[in-house]
C-alpha cells in the first residue's frame, strides 16, 4: 500500500526530498506539502503536482497524511515533532533536533510518551559505502574495534549568518560524525577531546565560529575516534570513514564523478570527486526513505531523538573542551 | 518550455524511459504511452500518471505529443520510423534500427526526405566515463588515436528465443561496441576480424548465436580496434573502453557498487561492479534524454539512424567474418 | 652451497644480470664474465669484483663457474647453446633462442640430447603481478579460461639499426606476451590472426617493421587471446594481463612509481607508471634467479627451449598473417 | 670518488645498512663493520667481503673509513656521537638519538660545536610517497596547511622486552611521526595531546607501555596534525600521510605486494600490503644512503641530531599529556 507523506518545509533539504518521495521511492506518494513562505512551496506543488498545506497542523491532521516529514528550520523541529506526537503519525525529522539539550529532551519526551515512531535523518548511516564499513564492525568481521577516523570537509563555508545560528561547526557539521561515531563503534561517546582555528573565513571570528577542527573521541568500548573537518575543500566534498580493529580494517572511500582516467607523461588524471551532498549522497537518502517505508508500517527506526541528543550532547561537550582546553566527559553535559 | 513525450513500447527498456521521462528529467513530461499489450500498459500508465493509446498512430498524431520514443521490439522500428516521419515530429529510436541492411535503408530514406530529427539510443556515448575517453580523442589531448579495446560483458546471457530472433551476438550485443569505436575514434570502421565460440551456452548452438567473440577492427583513419564480449560475466556488467594515441591513453573503468573496501591478513576486498544496465547506466539515460530535449529545441542529434546503420554493416561483417574466416571489408557488405 | 655463475655478454640485459647476480641473489655468485668486447667486460669485473674471460669455452669450462649464463646478442644463442650443452652446465639464455626454427631446432636437438637444464629467460612469467593471473587459471579460480587480454607497450622504440636484425616486432616484442598467452592459458597456440601499421617511426618501413600491431590468437582449449603492442606510450612501459573464464576475471594492472595522489579543483592526479624494464621487472629478474638456482639443484626449468620454439613460431605466424592478410594456423610454419 | 662507510652495530638495522651500502649504492663501499658481539659481525663481514674492527674507536680512527653508520643500540648512540664528533668524520645515525634530552643534548653539543655533519636516519623522509605530500606542500600546490592526517601501524608487536626499554610508544614508534608531521608541515611542534589504550599486548602494562594511541598536535604555523598508531595491524604495516591545504590535498597510500586483483560474484579481491619496513622501505633506505653520499661530499644533511632533539620533545610531551590527561605545550618539556 502506497504511503502519503506529508513534507513541512521546501528549503534545499526540503525540496529534496518532496521530489525523492514523489518520484523515486516506490510505495511513497507525495501527499503535499506545507512552507512557512507559500509561494515557493506552490511553485514546487505545481511541479510535483501534489497540494500544499496552510499550516503545520492541517497538514498533520489531514486524512490523507499517513506520515510526516520535518524539513524546516532547526528552530522549530522541538514544536513541530511535539505536534506530531499529538497525531501519532510515523514522522521523519532532519538533523539537528534543537540546538539546546532541554528542548531536546522536550521532544524527546513528547515522543515517547506518545509511542510515535520518530527517525531522524543522519542520511550518512544510509550511505553503502560508510554502512559497510559499521556492518563490517557489528559482524565482527574487524574483530574488536580499536580505532575509527572520519574526515567530512564540505566544498565551501556557509554564509555567515548561517553559522551565526547553527549552533557552530561542531553542532552543525560535526554532528553527522558523532553520529557516524556511535553509528560505527556501537558504542556511546564518552569524551572529547576538541581543537579549531579560523583558517578559511576569517569573519566567521564574528559568529564565534570555526572552519577547521580536529577532534578525539573515546567510546564507551574503549574505541577511540579521531575526526577532521574543514568547512573547504576545494576538490569536493571529502567524506570518509574507516575503522580499526583487531583482525583488519574496513574504509569507505571517496567516489569519482565518473571512472576515467588519462594518462600521459605528466603521469594519471582522474576525475574530480562529487562536489556536494546532492552529487554524493542521493543513494543514501533513498535507503533512507526505504526504510521509512518500513518504519511507517511497524518497524522501530534505527535511528531516532536518542540520537540526536546524544550527538548533541558530543557536539556541546566539544565547544566546552575547545574554551577550556581539555578533554571532556559527555556526563559533564547537562 | 515541457516536452511532452509519447512512448511506444513499454517492455524492460519502454518502461524504463518511460520512468526516466515521468520522474527524472526536468523540462520533460510522459504524454502517454502504448504498448500491444494494453493490460501492461494501462497499470503503467496508472502508476505513472499518463494516459494510454491505442495505436501508434494515435499517439503520433496526438497534440499532446510532441515527440516520439520507440522502444518497441526490433522488427517494428522502420514502420515506425517510417510513420513518425509522416508527423515530422522529433524522435528517440532505440537501436537497433532493423536486422536489415535494406530495412534499415527504408527508414533513413523516409527520415531524411521528411527531415525529421531522428535519435538512436546509443546510450553508452552518453556515458560520462566512456564520453570523456572519446573526448580526450576529439580534443587531441592523446594525439593521434592509434588503438581502442573495448570489453563488454553481460552478467548473464539472454533467453534462447531471444537469440533466434536478435540477429546474432555480433548484431544484439556487439552493435554497441561498433558504435563505441566509431564514437571514440571518430571514424568509419573499413575492415572486420571476428572470431567466436560457445563456451557458457550450448543451447545457443540452436540459435547459430555465439556466446564469447573477439573482434579486430580496421578504421579509415588507421586506427585499430579490439573488441571483446562475453554473455556471462559472472562478476557483473563490465564495460570498458581505452584509448591509446600518440600522446596517451584514456580509459573508462567498472565503477564499484560503493568505495568501501576491507583490509584483512588475506588481503583487500573492494564490492562487486554494477550488476547491470539498470544499475550501470541510468546517468547514460539520463544525459540522453537531456540531449533529447536539445533535440526536440532544434539541434542535430549527435547519433542518427545513419550511425545505427553503420554499426548494423559492421555487424554483418562480422558474422561474414567469421563465417569465411577471414577479414571482411565493410564495403563487401551491401 | 653458493653457486657461481659466469656470464656471456655484457649488454645493457647481460650488465643487469651480472649486477642482480653479484648483489641481490643469496645463493649465487657472479663467477666471471665474457664480451666480445674485452674493455666493456674488464670494467664490469672490476666494479662487481669478479674475473673476466678471454672466451665463451673459457668461461663454459672454467672449474670455477657451475652454471651458464647467456645474454649476447640473439645470432649468438645457438652456438652458445650447443657449446653449453657439451659441458652440460645448467644454462640461462635470454629470449630469443633464435630468429629461424632450423637454428632454433639445432639448439633444441643439443639441449635435450645433453639432457642440459636449460632456463629461457621469458621474466615476465616470474613478475608477481602476471603470475598471480596464471595462478588463479591454474588453480581453478576462473573456470574454464575464455578470453585473455595481454597489453605490451614500449615507453620508445628501438634504433632502426635493431629492428633491421631483430626480427621485426612479432619476434622481438610480440615474443613476450606469445609466450604470456601460453604461460596464462596452459594451452598452446594454433592459431594467429595479425594486422599492424606504422604511426610512430615511418623510418622502419625501411626494415619492414611495424610499430602498432594488434593480434588475436586461437589456444589448442578453445581460449582466444588479444594482444596489441606499440613501440612508444609516452606514459611509460604499460603491461597489462587479464585472464577472463567462466568464474571471474584475474588481472595485472600498471603499478605506479609511487602511491602519493594529489587531489585539486582539477581532479586527482597521481605519478607516472614505471618507465621500462629496469624501473618495472627487477622482481621478476629475481625471481627468475630464484628459480634458476632450484635449476642448478635439480628441479626441471618451468620454461625452456621448447618454450621459446613455440613462441618463435607464433611470431612467424603473426609475420606470414600480416603478409597475407588472414588467420594462419601455427602448424602451416616449419 | 667511493665513500668507505664503516657500520657500527650488526642487529637487524645494521645488517640492512651494512648490505645496502656493500650491494646498492653506486659510489659507496662497506670498509668494515664492529659488533659487541664479534662472531655475528664476523661473519657478515665474510658474506659481505669486509673486514671486522675491534672496537667503536678502531673503525672510526682508520684510514680506510670516510663515514660512520650508528647501528647500534639506542643507549649508546650518543657516546658514539661524540666519539665520531672527535674525528669530524661525517655520520649517519639511526634514530632516535636518546631516550633523554640531557643526553640528546650532550651529542648536540659535541655535533655543533665540531661541526661534524650528522645525519640522522629518519627513513621514511626519503620515501618517495611521502616525500612528494611534503614536496606538493613546500611548492606551495596545496596552499596553506591545515590539517594533516599520519597513520603508522606495525604488523605486530614487538617483544616486551623491547617494550621495557625502548621509550615506549611515543619513543619508539610515534617519534617518527613527529618527524614526519615536522617534515610535511615544515613547522615546529608546540603542542601535544595524547591518549592510549592497551587493546592488543595486555602484558605491555608492565612496561607501562600502550599499543594503540591517537595524537593531535599544533604547528607553529597553525597546522593541525591527528596520528593513529596501532602495535598490530593484521593486514601489514599501514604508512599513511595526508596534508590537506587551502588548495587541495596530496596523501600517500599503501602500496600492494603486487597489482593483480581478481574479480568474481562476490567482489573484487587485492592482494595484501608490504608485511614491514623490509618490504616497505627499501627504496627510502636507497634514497637516504644517496643523500648520505652528499654529505659526505660537503651538502648539508636535511635531517640532523636538532630533528632528532625535536621529536623526542614531542614523544615526551606526548607521554606528560597521557599521564596528565590535558594538552601539553612542547616548551613544557625541558
Amino acid at each position: 500500500m502506497t504511503v502519503s507523506i506529508g513534507v513541512l518545509g521546501t528549503g534545499r533539504i526540503g525540496v529534496m526530498h518532496a521530489e525523492l518521495i514523489a518520484q523515486r521511492i516506490p510505495g511513497a506518494r507525495l501527499a503535499g506539502i506545507y512552507d512557512v513562505m507559500p509561494e515557493s512551496s506552490s511553485k514546487l506543488a505545481e511541479r510535483l503536482g501534489c497540494k500544499t498545506f496552510t499550516s503545520p497542523a492541517e497538514l498533520m491532521s489531514s486524512d490523507e497524511v499517513d506520515a510526516i516529514a520535518i524539513c524546516t528550520s532547526t528552530n522549530t523541529h522541538v514544536d513541530l515533532l511535539v505536534m506530531a506526537s499529538n497525531y501519532r503519525k510515523p514522522t521523519f525529522c532532519e538533523k539537528p533536533v534543537s540546538l539546546t539539550l532541554s528542548e531536546t529532551d522536550r521532544a524527546l519526551r513528547a515522543v515517547s510518551e506518545s509511542k510515535t515512531p520518530v527517525m531522524m535523518g543522519f542520511n550518512r548511516r544510509f550511505d553503502p559505502a560508510h554502512r559497510a564499513v559499521r556492518d563490517r564492525v557489528a559482524d565482527g568481521t574487524l574483530g574488536e574495534v580499536h580505532l575509527v577516523r572520519i574526515t567530512s570537509r564540505d566544498p565551501a563555508p556557509p554564509p555567515l549568518e548561517y553559522a551565526k545560528v547553527s549552533g557552530g561547526i561542531f553542532v552543525d557539521m560535526t554532528i553527522h560524525d558523532f553520529d557516524m561515531a556511535r553509528y560505527v563503534t556501537g558504542s556511546e561517546i564518552v569524551q572529547v577531546y576538541a581543537i579549531g582555528d579560523l583558517r578559511i573565513v576569517p569573519s566567521f571570528k564574528e559568529a564565534n565560529d570555526l572552519d577547521t577542527v580536529a577532534l578525539t573521541l573515546v567510546h564507551a568500548n574503549g574505541a577511540i575516534t579521531q575526526i577532521d573537518n574543514s568547512r573547504q575543500a576545494v576538490y569536493g566534498y571529502d567524506q570518509r570513514v574507516e575503522a580499526f580493529g583487531s583482525k583488519g580494517l574496513a574504509a569507505s572511500e571517496n567516489p569519482y564523478s565518473h571512472t576515467a582516467l588519462v594518462r600521459s607523461d605528466k603521469g594519471t588524471a582522474h576525475t574530480t570527486i562529487p562536489y556536494f551532498f546532492l552529487e554524493r549522497y542521493i543513494p543514501s537518502y533513498l535507503a533512507e526513505w526505504n526504510e521509512f517505508l518500513s518504519v511507517v508500517n511497524g518497524s522501530k527506526p534505527s535511528v531516532g531523538v536518542a540520537d540526536g541528543r546524544a550527538s548533541l550532547v558530543a557536539g556541546l561537550a566539544a565547544w566546552k573542551s575547545y574554551h577550556e582546553q581539555r578533554p571532556v566527559k559527555t556526563n559533564e553535559i547537562s
